[in-house]
């Protein structure tokens, strides 16, 4: 596909969206924690959420207004605190979210969608968060699009921002992302909160389509430390005004190139995650090819990114492919023990289910770079999958053993 | 039950039972790194192995003696490599391990199951190994018990030995057990190592089932970084010296009483695997209650313990009830969310799946102790499980990032 990366583009760079943020001062008063993204007219809708039990309060109201209807004007979302285990309160808090941003904007509650990420178990300063919310909608701009993606940042340490062109039925087609991550993520999926945006022509439904493969190969294959949230929420609105003819039949060839480039914006969002793991010094990329099938592709890439014993080798730089292997070996994937080949950025490292004579000196080399990229080759048929994942590093324990505080 | 604690006692307690170790050098030169457990007469054997596909050559073989015959002469053990990926010289490795023993002793290779620890992918030094398998075999002693627990461990900080004394019909049983545990803890297993002994008369059908039990309750309940390796193995050796009436049917009470006490060792050595989980400066234990189902308690129970978010709050000693309630709402449990009760040592920190009020200071002093206990009340049925696990602290990076050097 030719996919044009537009450089410095974020969520407000397709056509009709506009940004604006404030500080609430949530858990700080420094920064901005509380985000507006408004499309100037209804936009499809579509989300993927936490399977987490305790969804968290906005994950629960996003998933009712998400099946009362298709169209919505606009995403709320602070950090610093998740709304999550706060009871009939936290409902509530979140409904005055979606109403207070839809006061600003003029239109219904139910056109909003609303997204939290922060401590679990703590109430939303309401008073604070509706100031907040009146201020960011009263300066919406096309500029304020890398400021949201700055104020939905917890313990991230960069924002995530990208945007692409593509051209559909001759017309300039262009979709925007923005997400946070760093802790919490893991498969189904992350605390993770991203926002698409596009000004493509879809239907609500070919939407939720197109997002659910996307998802698939993206925000699901990310992990870094096991653990899924109560908040995931992946959103993406498409507000037509790109003016390409409506997609509305995944048969359409037109389809396969949005989801292809909305697989694109949503990979580059999820390999920022990875690489902006809490303390992570590396991303690690685990590709399984010749798999049975997708799903052990998808089961055994997961599992190496995942393996806590392997992450923190990484981080020694040490190229201990036992552990690529013993994670392989847990994984529940189906494949023959002594035909899998193991390669560390193209090295190969085990051969047919046992150790390769290799240069310890090359492998070191390659383990020092930033980006470190696995290959597992199961022999087995003809599928493949990518997972990406972090190291583990001291200042990951550091971060997360005071988080609250 | 009244089982009584043997202090200082391990697997040449119960009678009829010896022990022998040697320097094989096989990582160090300066530690016993190889052990020969053996029994004067044949016992009755079980055992319980990896579930990794990349099952190590000692796995493979054990498994195969198992298959052959019920009755066994010793277990013979090293540290310090795994001998595991290592194709079929691997196998020959594992199997004259069997063959030296057998030949000291004087029985048949199949009558010694065999178990290896260490770093994958790396060969025995055969040569080094049959030497020490001699040495040990020639100086067997009651007195060694305790040297063996110290031959099998890697990276343990502690030898872990437990036994036990029991009444069967009126007679005198001994238990003996010791484990190897630190990194690569997880259910199902763990890279641990245990060997349990007992003088009990129980055919090898019964042993079987009481192994399972146990491990179900015990090692299967560990978790240290959810890495399952490919070495995991649990062996019981039971050799008749008792002269308790034979065990030979489940539906004796005397086998209700010997899986209970075989339950106790199992747990006694699976919290100390925990409490000497790779850093980790407290021992977990994760009680979940009034469950529906007991499959439900021991998933949530396993999730809690197993959840790196939270075991990085506790190492901080930080009170992040969220990360409990986040780890049980994608355990996989079926419970209602707005009924869960969360007890911090006793101290009611979340109920009805929301925060309750309660005095940090006090939180804080109950996460200061070596040992934290969390209970969770599910009030959905009433089964229950226990889990162990450990924090996660600096240490465990450091000792992973540089495993193999």
């Amino acid at each position: 596909m030719q996919a044009l990366v537009i450089k410095g583009g974020g969520v407000t760079t397709p056509q009709g969206f506009k940004a604006g943020v404030a500080k609430a001062g949530i858990k700080s008063q420094d920064r901005y924690d509380l985000a507006l993204v408004v499309s100037e007219e209804p936009a499809a809708g579509a989300a993927v959420f936490t399977t987490n039990k305790f969804a968290a309060a906005p994950v629960q109201l996003s998933k009712k207004h998400l099946a009362q209807g298709g169209f919505f004007r606009g995403f709320v979302v602070n950090s610093g605190c998740a709304n999550a285990c706060t009871g009939e309160k936290g409902l509530v808090d979140a409904f005055q979210m979606a109403q207070t941003a839809a006061g600003v904007i003029g239109c219904s509650p139910g056109e909003f969608l609303v997204a939290s990420t922060g401590v679990v178990g703590v109430d939303l300063p309401m008073e604070a968060v509706r100031r907040a919310i009146g201020e960011a909608g009263n300066r919406l701009s096309v500029e304020a699009g890398s400021l949201a993606a700055e104020a939905i940042m917890t313990t991230d340490t960069f924002a995530k921002e990208i945007a692409l062109q593509i051209e559909l039925d001759g017309q300039k087609v262009l979709l925007g992302g923005m997400a946070k991550g760093a802790g919490m993520i893991h498969p189904n999926m992350a605390t993770m909160l991203a926002l698409v945006t596009t000004d493509a022509a879809i239907s609500p439904a070919c939407l939720q389509e197109a997002l659910r493969r996307a998802n698939d190969a993206s925000f699901n294959m990310v992990t870094v430390d096991g653990d899924t949230s109560t908040n995931d929420t992946v959103v993406v609105l498409a507000n037509g005004r790109a003016g390409n003819p409506l997609l509305e039949d995944t048969a359409n060839p037109g389809f396969e190139l949005f989801c292809e480039a909305l697989k694109e914006v949503c990979q580059a969002l999820a390999k920022m995650i990875a690489r902006d793991g809490e303390g992570a010094t590396k991303l690690l990329e685990v590709q399984v090819v010749n798999a049975p099938g997708p799903e052990d592709a998808r089961k055994a890439a997961r599992a190496i990114a995942g393996s806590t014993l392997l992450k923190a080798a990484l981080f020694g730089e040490d190229a201990n492919w036992g552990r690529i292997i013993c994670a392989l070996g847990y994984s529940g994937a189906r494949f023959e023990p002594d035909r899998v080949d193991v390669y560390l950025g193209g090295l190969l490292v085990a051969r047919n289910g046992a150790g390769a004579s290799f240069s310890e000196e090359e492998a070191g080399k390659l383990l020092a770079k930033e980006e470190i990229r696995i290959v597992v080759d199961l022999q087995a048929g003809d599928a493949a999958a990518t997972a990406w994942g972090c190291d583990l590093s001291y200042e990951y324990v550091r971060i997360n053993a005071d988080y609250r505080s």
